[in-house]
């Protein structure tokens, strides 16, 4: 179920083809996964969409891949967003990260919910010294 | 402003102070930061949290601390909690985030809520491809 | 899968069946969604509800009856509520919402998502100048 | 900083004062708490507002009073609103809510989030056993 | 659909079967549900996850058990964590919780909702009254 | 308290002087508020959020510059974020928004995270009519 239709065939249209060859090169892969055939819709947000996840996830950086697909899980889980958790995971476990990885990120993610709350419910102030304006 | 009242002198209490000492050899440093001074209101909560946090965060294991203290700051910043953001980027400084790194950080995790709303607002479906259950 | 099992005829309860004839009357429709059938276990819960929902969604007021939708979808899609963001787009479309306002929707609470994001992991101070009480 | 600024003497509008009073009364205090002073800006915000506070919170009813005051902190954590996190903890402490009592839900809160982490993030299937509408 | 893979038969590894042994007894049923089943991917993670559930969940304390049934379920639907909902709703009903009482649980649950949103739009400054520090 | 440190005078970087150029030609104004100064900690972080905030909420489109104002509010005081809220209400106010409207606003978005909860705490079923896959 979505509250969007795909069309048929979505690559008679060339901006849309564009981007999914651009997809396929990016990747080294034919598979298009549904994010982008749902976004085909508006070719404009698909494009927008696309170039920015290239220019962030698929461009050497200062972090690793495998780091950028586990931030992405991360916050994806968080804002509790299935679709993202499923396509993520997938991703990472593409880049190598191994069951003990993901079992450790697991621990990390649910911890870091468990102190949020934690500190949201005591309202703890913050300490002075955290501050970077001041320093 | 927070809704627990810190004790005037919380290490009267030995097992607050077991904890805080335990804090201050982990880290190396006197510092103890305002999570753990009101979190000691309670004595049985501070020592589970405490156990909790050294063990996934203070102890050496598949993932690197900073890559750690960053995925901690995805959580905290999707949830919204201005504590933990602050304590958080502090300890990746600590750990050496540069910061381009930071600033790449950022641009993951503003990506991530990004297109978390478009597949949750277009109810993407999921791919079969990703059913780890299948495969 | 719901965490309520709905009465397999809702209408006999009078409570309900004003309700719904409410619903029917106001919408012009017979179509009762899923929502209102769930909402009957309770009948002062369904009623509480619906009074509200008609009040602001389904009286003239200052806000145009297709941007109250496009309100809802924001909220709705943020919270990550699936059944919230179908019903509704569902609703904005029959009001007329075209495929390009619907993109470029997706478009708006993205990047809100997206500076949300950033402005809550900088920790951004509020400018005095948005401050309303000083004004 | 607020977004809306209160009038210097609310009051003067006799829909506010006759909610004032209201509240005053049902509380047996002088004391009115910032939310609804804000709120008074659009009377029958106001007058909405407190009505359904009224009918669900000061209202005899099958969930016991301080239960009650600590289900809405937990929420309040859960959503990060500042305000009502404090509102609540206050109103909880009124009408008895122990230390220990406190550190139970923080503790609770804490794991609920904790846990909703590692099921949104593992995508555990609901098992047919929960499914009230097949029982 | 999920992200990780359960083993066919778990318990053939006796930490998974130690934990699953200690559920079932805790519980007085034979009945594994799948957070359990999926969490068992990882040994550590389950012992760990189970431990803190069953210690303040399965424990007495100064909390009733149905109380804190109706707290984690108000957390869970706050993080629309749909598995969560879905066992803690079904834990509370064999706990004892009454078709009213769930109605009205809903009721305050979305009330909190609608004043978060309320007190975060308007943005209400806290009342120092509510400040524990000062107190 | 930010968790980055603006530049003393940022406008010595070119690229950082050329983004608060256009953001003054484009409001008219000389006003840089405190979301552009902090985040030109990192020229390229500015100038990718400046492009995208400039084509989506200052650029002639199918919505009204008021409305779209509105829905970013909508999803900040969802998300949370205090920055944002502050910022749009201010800028949704010179956009002509009435006191009325705004307390529309706050109704709209209040009511919609009630029901948001009650769907997703009742676990209510998507109407097959929603599902515009099949239509």
């Amino acid at each position: 179920m979505s509250t969007v239709k795909p069309a048929a065939d979505p690559e008679t249209d060339p901006r849309v083809k564009a981007v999914f060859d651009d997809i396929r090169t990016t990747r080294n892969s034919d598979f298009i996964n549904n994010m982008w055939l749902y976004l085909a819709y508006d070719p404009a947000l698909l494009e927008n969409t696309w170039r920015e996840v290239k220019a962030i996830m698929a461009t050497p950086s200062t972090l690793d891949p495998l780091v950028k697909e586990m931030l992405y899980i991360a916050v994806s889980a968080t804002n509790g967003c299935s679709y993202c958790v499923h396509s993520h995971t997938a991703a990472a476990k593409a880049k190598g990260m191994s069951a003990a990885q993901h079992a450790e990120l697991m621990s990390i993610i649910a911890l870091a919910a468990k102190t949020n709350q934690l500190a949201t419910a005591l309202q703890v102030p913050v300490d002075p010294a955290f501050d970077a304006d001041r320093n």
